[in-house]
C-alpha cells in the first residue's frame, strides 16, 4: 500500500472534522453545540416533567415511557441534523470523546465542545424549572435491584451502540450520503436504548444529559455512572470502528470509491 | 472580505425565498400555505377531540400526549414537505415573522402568508366541527399552576428551538440537502416539544394553532400568549441564527464550499 | 408561453407515469400494487385484531390508537417505498383515481391498479383469518353519534390531504428529490389522519381497506362512504393541484429548474 | 434480448454484494454483522425487559406493544444503517437466506453472516441478562389458541413482507436511492409488523431473534417455527423478487435506465 495513498484516504476520512478544528470561528461551533444539547436537554428532560405533571408524579409506566423515548429521540435528531454542518453535530460528550480517540477532533477543540453541551444542558435546566412554574429538576438514578455495575455496563453498552452508529453514519468515508440517515440514526438509537435502559439506569449514554439536572436540582448520587459509562463506551465504539473498519478499508478493493 | 463576494453569497442564502417573492404566482404560495395549515391543524387538533372522544372526555393521559404529539409531529413533517418547493413551507405565522426577521422574506409576502395560515387554521376547525359531528372545539390554555409569564417562556423557548430548526435545516446556505430533513426536523421537533409543553401550555409554538380554536370556539382566555410567545421566540431565533451563523460565514474557509 | 415548451413541459411532469402505462409488463406493476396493498393491509387491519387480542376485545384506547396509526403509517410508507420505482407506489385506489383525474395514468391502467389493490387487500385479510387462528375480520364503521354526511365529509377530507401530498411529493415536476420523502410523507400522513379520524369513521381514506375486511367478514353496512369519500377527496385533490401548481407553473421563472 | 446486454444487467443487479464476496476482508463483514445484531437485539429484547420492569412482569399491554415495536423498528433501522456500506446491512438469516435463493450471495458467505448474526444475538443476550441485573432472558412463543400452523403462516407472511422489502429498496438495480430509504423501510416494516404479530407469534421475522434469548434463557418450545417460517418467507420473497421484477426488467424500456 503506498504511503501517499494511505495519507490521502485519511485525510479523506477525517476531513469534515479536522477542517472545523483548522477553522478561525470556533465560537460558531461553540453556539451550535450549545443549542443543540439545550435544546434536546429541554425536550428530554422536559418530557420527564410532562409526565408527572398529567400523573401527579406517578411512576413511570410504559407509555409515560414511550412518551420520554420519543421525545429524546426526535429532539436528538434534530439537535445532530442542526448542528451537523457547523459543528459536526457531537451533542454529547461521548461522542466528542469517541471522536477524540479515533483521532478525528482534537483534545483542545474537544474540551471546547464538551463545556458548551454542559453549559446547554443547564441552561435548559434551568429554564424548565421556571417554565414548568418550579417543578422539581432531577438527575437519573439507579431502579431498585440494579447494582452500579449493572448500571455501569449497562451504560457502556448503549453508548458503545450510539458512539458506533456516529462513526458509521457521520465519520466513516465510506458512508453513503450523511444528510439525512446520520442524525435520524444518531437519534433513533438513542430513542430505541431509552426503551431498554430507560427503567434501569435512566439510559444518559450522554454526561451532559445526567450533569444539566445534577447540577440544577443538586443531585449527586452515582453521578460518576453517567460520565464513566459512556465515556467509556464511546471510546471504545471509535477505537474498534477505527481498527476495524477504517484502518483497514485502505486496501484497494476492486468497485470501491477510492 | 471583498463585498462582491458577499453579495454574492447573502443572494445564495436568500436565493430560494426571494425567487418566490418575484414570483407572480404569490397566489400558487398562498394556497399552499392555506392547505398546508389545513392539513396541519386537522390532524393536530383533531387528535385531542379523537381523544376526548375515546375517553369521553378525560384528562389527557401520557399515552394521549403521545398521540396528540406524533399528530402533530407527523401532519407538520407533511404540512412542511408538500409546501417547501411552493412557498418554502412556513405553515406557521412564527416561522414568517423569523424569516422576515433575518431578511429572507418581504413584509408584504409575511403578511400574505399569515393570512393564508389563519384562514388554513380557522377552516380546518370548521371543518372538525362538522365531521365530528360538533364536538366542541377549544383553544390552548395553561396548566393549574402555571402563571401567565411561565407559559410565556415556555412558548417563546419551544418556538426558539423550532424556528432555528427552520433556518438550519431550510434556509441556511451552508446546510447540506434539504429535500428530506427540513421537513423531517421542522415536524419533529414540534412533536418533542408537545411531549414537554402539551400539559403545561399546550404548546401551540403557532399563532395559527391557536387563532383557528380559538375562533371556532371563540375562547380568547390567554390568547395573547400565543402571539407574543412564539412571534419572540421566532424572531429572536432569526436574528441570532442570521447574526451568528450566516454573516459570519462568509469567510473563505478552506475546503468549504463557497 | 410556447406550446412546443409547454408540451415538453407536461411529458417531463407526468413521464414517470405514463412510461409505465406503456410498458408491455404491465403485469409486474399489478403484482407490485398487489403485493403492496397486502403488506399495508395485513399490518394495518392485523394491528387492530393485535389489540383486542391484548385486550380481550375492549373498546378502542388511546394506546390502542397510537398502535393502529402508527401500524398503518409505517406499513404504508413501505408499501409505497417498495413500489414507488416500479408502479409509482398508489397502494390505494383513492390515489389511482386521484392520478386518472389530473391525467397522470389512463383510465386502463387505473382499472387495472384498482383490481390489484382489492386482490391484495383481500388476500391480506384471508391471510389474517388464518394467521390469528380465526379472529374475525370486520369493517370500517362509524362512532355512535356521528351521522353519515359527517363521516363522508371526514373520509373527503382526509383523502384530499392524503392525496394532495401524493401530487405534492411524488407527481409535481417542481418536487425535489422523490426517493425517501414521498413514501414517508404518504404514509405518515395516514398515520396523522389515523389518530384524528380513527374513532370516528375507522379513517380508512382507501376503498382496498375498507373492502378487503367487508368482503372477509362480510360485513357491508355504510360501506359506500369508504368509497365515495376517498374517491371525492381523491380527485378534488388531483383536480386542484393540476389546476393551481402544475398547469400554472409553466411561466418561465427566473431560477426555475426548466 | 442481446446476451451481452443481459450479463451487463446481472452484473449491475448483484454488483453490490458480489464485490462484497471477492473482498479478502471479509472479518470486516462478519464483525458488522455481528455488531449490528447486538445493538438491534439489545433494544428490541430489552425492550420487553424494561416492560417487565416497569410493571412488575404484568401481561403485555397495547402501550407496551407500542414501546417494543418501537424499539425493534428504531433498532433495526440502525443496525441496517450502520451495516449497509460494510456487510450490505442484513442483520437477519433470513435477509441472508433470502438474498441467497436471489443469488446475490454466495453460499460460504451467506453461512458467515449467519454465524455472526447468531454471535450477536447471543452475546446481546449476555450483556441483558447482566445489565438488568438478572433478569430471566425468555424466548418467543405462542399466545393461547393459536396452533403451530397459524404462527408458522403468521412468521412466513411477516418475513415474505420484510425480505421483499429488503429487494425492492436494497438490492433491486432499478430502485433510486438506498442511503436513507432502505434502513429506515427495512426497520419500520418490522416495527409495524410487531404491532400485528407480537401477541400471536412473538413477531420474530428472524431465526437470531429467536435463538439468542431461546439459548441465553434455554427455552427451546416451538423453536423451530422462528426458523422454518422466517427462512420460507424469505426464500419466497427472494425467488419471487427475482422472477418477477428482476430478471423480466431486462426488457430495453424507454426512458428507463438501462
Amino acid at each position: 500500500m503506498p504511503p501517499i495513498h494511505r495519507q490521502l484516504v485519511d485525510r479523506v476520512a477525517i476531513g469534515r472534522y479536522q477542517e472545523e478544528v483548522a477553522d478561525p470561528g470556533a465560537i460558531r461551533a461553540f453556539v451550535a453545540e450549545f443549542i443543540s444539547v439545550l435544546i434536546f436537554v429541554f425536550a428530554g428532560q422536559g418530557s420527564g416533567l410532562a409526565f408527572g405533571k398529567l400523573t401527579h408524579g406517578a411512576d413511570t409506566t410504559p407509555s409515560g415511557l414511550v412518551a420520554i423515548a420519543i421525545a429524546h429521540g426526535l429532539a436528538l435528531f434534530v439537535g445532530v441534523a442542526i448542528s451537523a454542518n457547523i459543528s459536526g453535530g457531537h451533542v454529547n460528550p461521548a461522542v466528542t470523546f469517541g471522536a477524540f480517540v479515533g483521532g478525528n477532533i482534537t483534545l483542545l477543540r474537544a474540551i471546547f465542545y464538551i463545556i458548551a453541551q454542559l453549559l446547554g444542558a443547564v441552561v435548559a435546566c434551568f429554564l424548565l424549572s421556571f417554565s414548568t412554574g418550579g417543578l422539581a429538576i432531577t438527575g437519573c438514578s439507579l431502579s431498585a435491584g440494579l447494582s452500579v455495575w449493572n448500571a455501569f455496563v449497562f451504560e457502556i453498552v448503549m453508548t458503545f451502540g450510539l458512539v458506533y452508529t456516529v462513526y458509521a453514519t457521520a465519520i466513516d468515508p465510506k458512508k453513503g450520503e450523511v444528510g439525512t440517515i446520520a442524525p435520524l440514526a444518531i437519534g433513533l438509537i438513542v430513542g430505541a436504548n431509552i426503551l431498554v435502559g430507560g427503567p434501569f439506569t435512566g439510559a444518559a449514554m450522554n454526561p451532559a444529559v445526567a450533569f444539566g439536572p445534577s447540577l440544577v436540582g443538586w443531585d449527586w448520587g452515582n453521578h460518576w455512572i453517567y460520565w464513566a459509562g459512556p465515556l467509556i463506551g464511546g471510546g471504545l465504539a471509535g477505537a474498534i470502528y477505527e481498527l476495524v473498519f477504517i484502518n483497514r478499508s485502505h486496501d484497494p478493493l476492486p468497485g470501491s470509491d477510492f
